[in-house]
């Protein structure tokens, strides 16, 4: 965790929330836009999210591309929200949410661009999204997501402050309540 | 409150918040992304939300218009919302929400509607605020407004189950356990 030596008190650090997702999965979609997104809002004093978008997907190293369980249109969606969160920083959130709670995530890209992040040009995604840098980013994503311990089993998958909770608890720490006591008491 | 006659097990209903905003007021976009759209996002099972845009704008008879606190563009707003209010049903507290979070609320009614309540026309919502729907739909949230008890002296205004809380738990009872409490407790 991280601390900040400037400030003179002890600040207890957010909660940290990683999200290993693939962008079409209609449970990853559930989660993160029924759970994950409204309880950021209410509570982002206290908690950051690291969104990962890779989930289930396959790298082609010989083909230098991807597969996705829902197939290429996922990759694509997956690589946007990749090239996202890398332009419209603390914008991203709120642009993936808005994707993934409308009804056609791909179609959505652009406008929820435009309605969050307006700084960030369309064509800068575009760009992302066919070169070298998008590319990256996946691949960024696939080692984040194969270095899981324990390996994921299905998605969406969470760590909170690195550590994969038990199985059970998985979902329920994701309620307004948990997280504010996983910060309490800096468990 | 509402009792469901058909289902055998009495069911508590639910919590009905009432928010009585106008579309450009700073504090009340604040108050409706920041805190009951995503509480009611967490709490849909146990919550009605009825949003009633209007807020500080006056009925110009005379004119057969509006005067609105943040000028012409609120008006116009306002009754696009109150358009989509009644054109867009379930789906339409996530078009506003679209609207009201994004970085241009005028700008963004199109690509929110779009988004979120695809099988409603950008046209049915023009129409209605060129016409009589519209104006009958904001005259309605002007009587709702005014009907208050005891009269609303800011914006935004919350009554939980028809009643004012008291003014220091006003925004509080807009949390997570707050309406989890009042709903459990039928108070």
């Amino acid at each position: 965790m991280e601390l900040n030596a400037t400030r003179p008190d002890p600040v207890v650090p957010p909660v940290e929330i990683s999200l290993y997702y693939e962008s079409l999965c209609p449970g990853c979609r559930a989660f993160l836009t029924e759970q994950l997104f409204p309880t950021w809002t209410l509570l982002k004093d206290i908690m950051k999210v690291n969104l990962v978008p890779f989930g289930n997907a396959k790298e082609l190293p010989e083909e230098n591309s991807f597969s996705c369980q829902h197939g290429e249109p996922e990759c694509y969606a997956n690589m946007v929200e990749a090239c996202v969160l890398y332009a419209a920083s603390h914008a991203a959130f709120p642009v993936i949410y808005c994707m993934e709670s409308s009804a056609d995530v791909l179609k959505s890209a652009k406008p929820c661009l435009q309605l969050y992040a307006p700084f960030v040009k369309w064509q800068t995604i575009e760009s992302c999204t066919r070169g070298e840098l998008g590319h990256t980013l996946m691949h960024q994503n696939a080692m984040k997501t194969q270095a899981l311990k324990p390996a994921h089993t299905h998605v969406p998958w969470i760590t909170i402050n690195g550590v994969r909770p038990s199985q059970s608890r998985a979902f329920a720490l994701i309620s307004h309540a948990e997280i504010c006591l996983v910060w309490a008491f800096e468990i």
